[in-house]
Order: C-alpha cells, then structure tokens, then sequence
C-alpha cells in the first residue's frame, strides 16, 4: 500500500488532518488503534475557540456544530462568595467560544471522511513507524504503508514520539500537584454559561454539553480513585464548592460517566522529526482548565496542512521546515495561559498563606481591571492564528 | 511631652504623615532613630507613581521634584536579543510615571517640616511604645510622649510591629532565592528609560536618579557579598546583561555605592492595632522590581490622613477603624504586581526548563498583547487610589 500522508490517530488532529488534505486533493489513510464507537465516545473537551469553529466551517464539517453548538459570549468566575463574569462582547466585540464536545467533532469528521471515500483502519493495535528520515513507511497487521511523510497524531501516549530516536527530541514537563474528577450527568446546566470556581475546599468547574447534558469537574488530589467518590459526594462536594452565592442552585440528575484526569504540562522540542510530524497532544499536553488542548489541535493541523499542500504544489519545504517553530509559538502561549489559568483558580499548599493572598488579589484585579479581563478573554475565545 | 499622633520614624512614610497633618491642624512629633544626615543620604526607590507626585504636588512639597525629577512615558524589557518598549502614553494616556530619589523627597520633606515648625527627633535610639490600647505614650532617652495615637512609619526592623502582642498580628512572606546588588553611578544613564533586562546570566536593571547619575541592578545569589563585587567586575557583568541588543552600549563611571538588597515580600495583618497604626515598610515590603515601596508608603499615609482627619472633625472613628482594611486591598495589589514583575524577570532555577519557557511565552505576550501590556503600565504608574 502507498499514500501520500500516513497519520497515525483518529482523534480530532488526525481525522481534520485527513479531511484538509482531501480538500486540496491529497490523499491520506488514517490507522487508529481503537473501535470507531470508542474514539465517537471519548469524553474529552467542550470548548471550542473562534478560529476552531471558522476552520470546521470552512472546512464543510460545521453543519451539526451550528445547530447544536451553543455560542457563549462569557464565563463566570466564582469566588469569595460572589461571581463575575468576563464578558466577551464586551471585551472582544465579535468573538465568542462554542461549546460543542469533541466527540461531536469527532463522529462528524469521521462521517465526512467515509461519505468522501477517506480510508481510516480501527482497531489496528500493532502500529509501528520505519525510516523516519529516509522512505517513510508505516506497519500494521502485517500490512505495510509507504507514505511521503507521517503525521503523527496519537496523543500522548501514542507511538509516533517514541519512533523518534532517544536525543533527537526535548521534553518539557511540569506536573501539577492535583487532578481533575471529571462527571457527565443527564441534568440540565445549572447557568447559562461555564462558572470556573476557586474554593478553599478546592476548585470546581460547572460547564455543559447541551441543553440536557451537565458536565463538572472537581479539583481531587493527584492520585484519587474514581471508586473513591460515590454520587451523593459528587454532589455534596459540587454543592459545596458552587452553591457559593446566593440564589445559585445546582440542579442534579443521573451521573453518566465518571473519570479522573491528571493535570499535565508537556511540550517537545521540536515538533517534527524528518518526514514525521507530530500534532496534538502527541507534541504537547496541557491541563484542561484553559480548554486549549483540543484547539491547539487544530492550529498544528492547520500549519500542516498549508505546508503540505505549498510542498505538494511548489516542491519547496521552507514551510514543512518551518512546522514545528510555527506551531510552537501557539503552544508555548497556549501553556502559558492554561499554567495561569490553572494557578488561579486551584488550591495549592494550604499552609501557603502568601500565595492564597496573592491568588484572591490576582482574582480581584482579573475581575476589576478591563485589561487583566481582557488579557483572559482573548487567550480564552483564541488568539488570531 | 503631649502631641496628637506621635510618629516613629523619619522615612518618607513619617515625614509626610507629619507634613500632611500639619496642613490639616493636627500637630504631630516624630521620632527617628538615625541622624539626619543618614535618613537624607539613605538610596532608596527612585520612581514615583503618577498619584504619589500628585500627593507631593498637592502637599505643596514638589518644587524642586518637578524640576528635577524626570518624567518617562514608558520602560524596556529587554530580553531574546531585542529591547520591547512599554508605551505608557499609548496605553495609559496622561498617566506616567517620575524618577526622583526617595532620598530626595526625604530631603524636601524634613525642609518643608522644618520650615513649618515641625518637631523632629533625629538620634533618638531607644524609643519604645506603650499603652498601644490605652492611652498610647512612647518613651526616648528619659522622657515621655503622651499621644492621641501612635503612627509606626519605622520600616521593617523598626520597634513599631515588635511592640504590638504576639497573636494579635498575622505575617504573611515570601523570600525569593535571589537578592539585588545596586550600585550608584557618576556616569550619565545609557538610554533614556528604565530598563528591564532578562537575560540566562540574570536579571539587570538600568534606571538613574539625575541626567549625571545612574543606578544599576544585577540579580545575585541572596547570600551575595558586596564584597565580591570590585568595581571591575560589576562593570562586566552589567555589560554581559545589558548589551545585548545591536547598538547598544553601556556607559561605565566611578561608582559611588554598592549595596545589596535582600528580596522579600511581607504582609501584616491587620495594619492596626489599638491606637497604632502601621504605615509603610512598618507594615508591608515588596521586592523592589515593581518600584512599589515608596508609593504604597504614600498611600498609606494617605488614607491615614484623611482618617485621622475625619476623627479629629466627627468624633467618628469609622474611618480609622477601616485603615487597615482600606490599605490592605492596594497593598495586596501592590504585592501581587511585584511578585509578577519578579517572577516575569529573574532566572529562577535554571533546571527548570519548562518555566524558562513559560517566562519567555510570557514576556512575548506582555509585549505583543496590548492588553497584556496595559496591565504592567497601569500597575507600574500606579492604580487609581
């Protein structure tokens, strides 16, 4: 078998991937290690900037996004017993974020896919990648695929990095000192719009898939088991950390799924590595309370794309070349913002009484100061690509 | 010996409390450990807020500062190889800020005092307060003050704090793993603003007092030895930290005094207690990298005035009682901005390489974002009171 780009993942880098070079007649075949009914139900984020949704409607795949999507033009941040908002029409006139999850883009990009013939392989478990800096070709199922380049987009702990050789690539890491409990549960939202909330007991997110589905997050020690919070706690705990101001209700219902998400920093240096070029959360993770890493996603797609098809017409790398420094500058401002983000509003050392002053008088200006607010609001709708 | 507000301490806090009360009928003593000659030579902060002047202005006490004193409209982070210029006057119109030596106003103030009658104790060594929730007296050198209440403007290691019971006041601190060596130079300044150098080898800053004189900072291990700085050395390292960007050169001249400064951020809370009243570094310290010391001394003072003022008018204590809860919300400001510009600035442990990318994701921000940018310049010229 040959094709043109090899991408390792069906996740939303792989799959847009696909689809954007199919849009300027490059052909790919996409290998995915799991079921195509798993990747369609893999919780992960909800949050979708600006430039994520031009590029799904550009793109041709924004049909249902559109129609179930929900616009917001701000978000709440709740703490010391009250909540302000960081209003977006106010601050970035014209830009807003779109709440629609990522296993919605997902189930509408692989439907795009096969209705335009696109090949993705499930359920290949044995992936393997050869002659990185020389032919390219990748193994599977005894099968073997020559392609011009690869494009590794298998998360984290995919096989595309690890194919690089041991030196060629610098990590970044940081760890953070908590995790997130993650529900899903059949109850309306409890507001209109996402509430970030900083509690001393801990942080708590209230966000929403659709005007049926609630999704929270509790901020839960690094090592929590999921068997350790029955349901009653899950709500005790979210009624405790978000019925903080007066006439908020928290409205509960059926829990759906449950997870526990460790709050990860990583970056690698750099993003490519001869004819592989990694994307996603195979080159970088970030923690979710900046809700970037499926939109970092996106823009690295984005990049490869527009050095694929300038190769494919011209002949010339300069822009392949150029992937991993042009990408990197999103992604360092990106885990800038998620870092500061997740600062913010999570507790840290409790017996820290400077830093939790310091983090009150960070909230009092973010919410007080049309600079600081804005600062947030354009990191969190996208900045311009 | 009988006044209204018996005053500890002749740094900028105490002088101007007196002079300010002075203009308002309320007569008051201070007392200072030192002799003139050192509080008058003592170099300290030089970059007065834009509401600091006005106070000094307004107080009749800036003469001489608006003649000599240099206004700027913006400051440098210098660092990557390029210099990015901070536009005050872009992002903050008719707001700036002004560099004169704190050891100036001192000079200014203890004249104008002098001038007005004021009563100052210079050399006095053994003050020691009592009765703070009582009938508050201080004793020196064999005699009494009876006061209405007692203003603790003595710095940090002043008597002032010491003398309020243990458990009656909460600390908050953070010590940084760094210290300033600041050096005072006969030698005209290099560029016309402040600037902000980050650089692998650490921070330096270049700042100046007058168009023949310069100051200089280099950030040093916090147990550093003046010592180990001869004049040669000092010279070298500031040019290794500072020309760094094409056409830029760093005019050298004898240097006049080397000293190192410890970096620290401390907090007391409350700022009161009885019938004393902390102001200043008494109650608050702030590493120097946001200039913030002297201006939150002024503000202090400030609101102590108009406090006092309202007492000795009404009979309402309301305003009194309120002191250290109306300067603690600029203070912990203050204290955040400060620790933002440090951690912004200064090579950290350099293992870290994950934050040394965060810091440069950062700075790249602060200087392209306007936003961003505005933040530093409204905190730096200073927020509205």
């Amino acid at each position: 078998m040959r094709t043109k780009v090899g991408i390792v993942g069906a996740g939303p880098a792989g799959l847009l991937l696909s689809h954007l070079l199919h849009l300027r007649g490059i052909e790919s075949v996409v290998l995915e290690k799991r079921s195509r009914e798993y990747c369609e139900r893999r919780v992960r984020a909800g949050v979708l900037e600006q430039g994520t949704v031009d590029v799904l409607n550009e793109a041709g795949v924004g049909e249902r996004m559109r129609r179930e999507g929900l616009p917001h033009h701000g978000i709440e941040l709740r703490y010391g017993g009250a909540g302000h908002r960081i209003p977006f029409e106010k601050l970035i006139p014209g830009r807003s974020i779109t709440v629609y999850g990522q296993q919605e883009v997902v189930k509408d990009l692989i439907a795009a896919r096969l209705a335009a013939g696109g090949e993705i392989h499930f359920e290949v478990p044995d992936v393997a990648l050869h002659d990185l800096t020389g032919s390219p070709y990748i193994t599977f199922q005894g099968e073997r695929l020559d392609c011009d380049v690869i494009a590794g987009c298998d998360g984290f702990h995919g096989v595309s990095r690890p194919a690089v050789p041991e030196g060629e690539l610098t990590f970044f890491e940081r760890e953070y000192p908590f995790a997130w409990l993650g529900i899903l549960a059949r109850v309306k939202p409890s507001a209109e719009e996402l509430i970030y909330a900083r509690t001393e007991r801990g942080f708590a997110l209230h966000s929403m898939r659709s005007p049926e589905v609630s999704r929270f997050y509790l901020q839960v020690p690094p090592d929590e088991q999921v068997e350790n919070w029955p349901d009653d706690r899950i709500w005790a705990e979210l009624k405790a950390r978000l019925e903080t101001v007066p006439g908020f209700t928290l409205e509960t219902g059926e829990i759906l799924e449950k997870g526990v998400t460790p709050m990860r920093s990583f970056v690698t240096e750099p993003m490519q590595y001869g004819r592989l070029y990694l994307a996603g959360d195979a080159a970088h993770i970030v923690p979710p309370t900046g809700a970037k890493g499926l939109n970092l996603a996106v823009a690295d797609v984005r990049v490869l794309t527009q050095a694929l098809d300038h190769w494919y017409r011209t002949g010339s790398t300069e822009l392949l070349d150029a992937y991993s420094a042009t990408c990197l500058k999103r992604v360092w401002r990106a885990q800038h913002f998620s870092w500061w983000m997740t600062t913010l509003l999570h507790t840290f050392d409790s017996d820290d009484a400077y830093g939790r002053r310091l983090q009150t008088s960070y909230l009092d200006y973010v919410t007080s100061s049309d600079a600081a607010a804005t600062t947030l609001a354009e990191n969190y709708v996208g900045l311009p690509w």
